[in-house]
């Protein structure tokens, strides 16, 4: 386990540095470091850091090298955690990123991936960790902050109306295309490799309030019922928006879509707000009720979606 | 990859949320949540978190599961994050834990492991990710604070002296031993399975306001030379303290001690401060210099230690 040298690893962390640029850079002064000593230093006066979150992908289970490169793989991981930070009605800071991976894998490939997550996100890797690794595994932390208060899922009211952030089943409906043919490409494609966290959408849902909020990870009705057991309520849906191409399975049980779900108590409201921000209305599918099951026109559905084994 | 139910990932983690008990729980009033939402919310308005680090340990890289049971690597896993915040002069508050593992890992074992370490450390865990793998594979992220100003490899002066907390060697001795038995037991054992993050001996360090600080991860003279190259420096070395039962190549080489390597200018202000914290005091092994290498005894010696190759 202990190597001859110690120049391997550090030449490429020196190199991922590098290719990070301005998103590794010191933002810490006085102390000269964001990447390269034991942690990152990230208190600035004037920010207080208050979200914290971590993801993992594991090949052969999130993804299979067949049909995702390396820069997918890192922009997809950045991207999904960096909707974890919308769905709380914030944006992201700063990442650590941990990457395990064999020693054929394309690192540079990887980080400039993570990278163009960095430019459109506006957030800095703050460090990480590099180890060598059988499977290709890539973990990531972040640290944000909210625009107002945290938006919970705990905190839905009975009457409150459901929206949600754009149409559904795309990513899912992407993934089966790539299963049957690892060189399928499109729109449905590129929302399984390059999903898109809703940051603009979250600080306008932050602005009018909302009373809960989740993103579409695991799928709308499983997720949807996260909010629904943290605030004790039941849901009635109408009117599912369907991505183009994609089936109302991939709607309602299809995950790594992304949109937001939130619930508020005045549409009008929500409306404007979006409209004031130049944002795409969101789509109203439906309302919480004192019930304690998930109807889609009226009909009592099973709640299911992407589940991990053990 | 899309499964029929979504009660087996959260059933785990509501297990987990109530095997970790208090470790767990909503320190974040008013907003109810640790575990459990998209982010963890973690801000106090009396607590300045600004230390941000990750680890990741890969089986059959960082372990094997012949010689380590879950409970050692959670606990290691910890442990060696811990680590890093004292070796900025810093403690832990918060971790999140991702978990890739097959479905025969012991997962209660293993958040026993974390448990333990969040007692000894006294922090809490604040989410994390679950998923399946068919290599276990452990990622954590931590957020802490400082005592006093962070303390950088970046800032040690010509002429201080160089001090460690403790014997080294022990560790990678321990680990020569479980590679030719993972059977065998022991206090070098011990070193490698559960070794100790320094936090007193880092309040302390930060109390003398030490003017630079590293841990040993890769080896005493891969992690000075650290320093050395932050700080433009070389070093000389005297009568390195090794570990009962391990050898001076183990001392120099071996990695995993966490023991603090740090530096100040004057040794007696240095031993006060340890003796009035009720410390052992630590060795004064050496001082740094303006040569570009670093010498042990007066011989130039070869900078090496623990890599991983790419």
């Amino acid at each position: 386990m202990h190597g001859k040298d110690v120049s391997s690893e550090f030449i490429r962390i020196s190199e991922i540095t590098r290719l990070l640029g301005e998103h590794a850079r010191d933002l810490s002064q006085p102390y000269k470091t964001l990447i390269g000593d034991d942690a990152a230093v990230i208190n600035f006066q004037d920010l207080k850091l208050n979200l914290f979150a971590s993801d993992m992908m594991v090949e052969n289970i999130h993804f299979r090298t067949s049909y995702f490169k390396a820069a997918d793989i890192g922009y997809k991981l950045m991207a999904t955690n960096v909707s974890d930070m919308a769905a709380m009605g914030g944006f992201p800071c700063y990442a650590t990123i941990s990457l395990g991976c064999p020693r054929n894998f394309d690192m540079q490939g990887f980080y400039q991936g993570v990278k163009r997550a960095c430019e459109e996100y506006e957030f800095h890797i703050a460090g990480g960790d590099l180890s060598s690794s059988e499977l290709t595994v890539v973990s990531v932390a972040m640290v944000g902050s909210t625009h107002g208060k945290p938006i919970m899922r705990s905190t839905a009211h009975i009457g409150d109306y459901i929206f949600v952030t754009g149409p559904l089943g795309g990513s899912s409906a992407g993934l089966e295309l790539l299963l049957q043919d690892p060189e399928a490409t499109g729109p449905l494609v590129e929302k399984h490799k390059n999903p898109k966290a809703r940051l603009q959408e979250a600080k306008a849902i932050s602005q009018v309030e909302a009373t809960s909020m989740i993103d579409v990870s695991d799928g709308l009705l499983a997720d949807l019922n996260h909010i629904c057991e943290n605030s004790h309520l039941g849901a009635h849906l109408e009117k599912i928006p369907v991505a183009d191409g994609a089936l109302i399975s991939n709607a309602l049980y299809g995950g790594e879509d992304y949109e937001l779900i939130f619930s508020h108590p005045d549409p009008v409201q929500v409306a404007s707000i979006f409209a004031s921000a130049d944002l795409a209305e969101p789509v109203l599918i439906g309302r919480f009720n004192d019930g304690g099951t998930i109807t889609v026109e009226g009909k009592e559905v099973e709640i299911r979606g992407f589940v991990h084994r053990f």
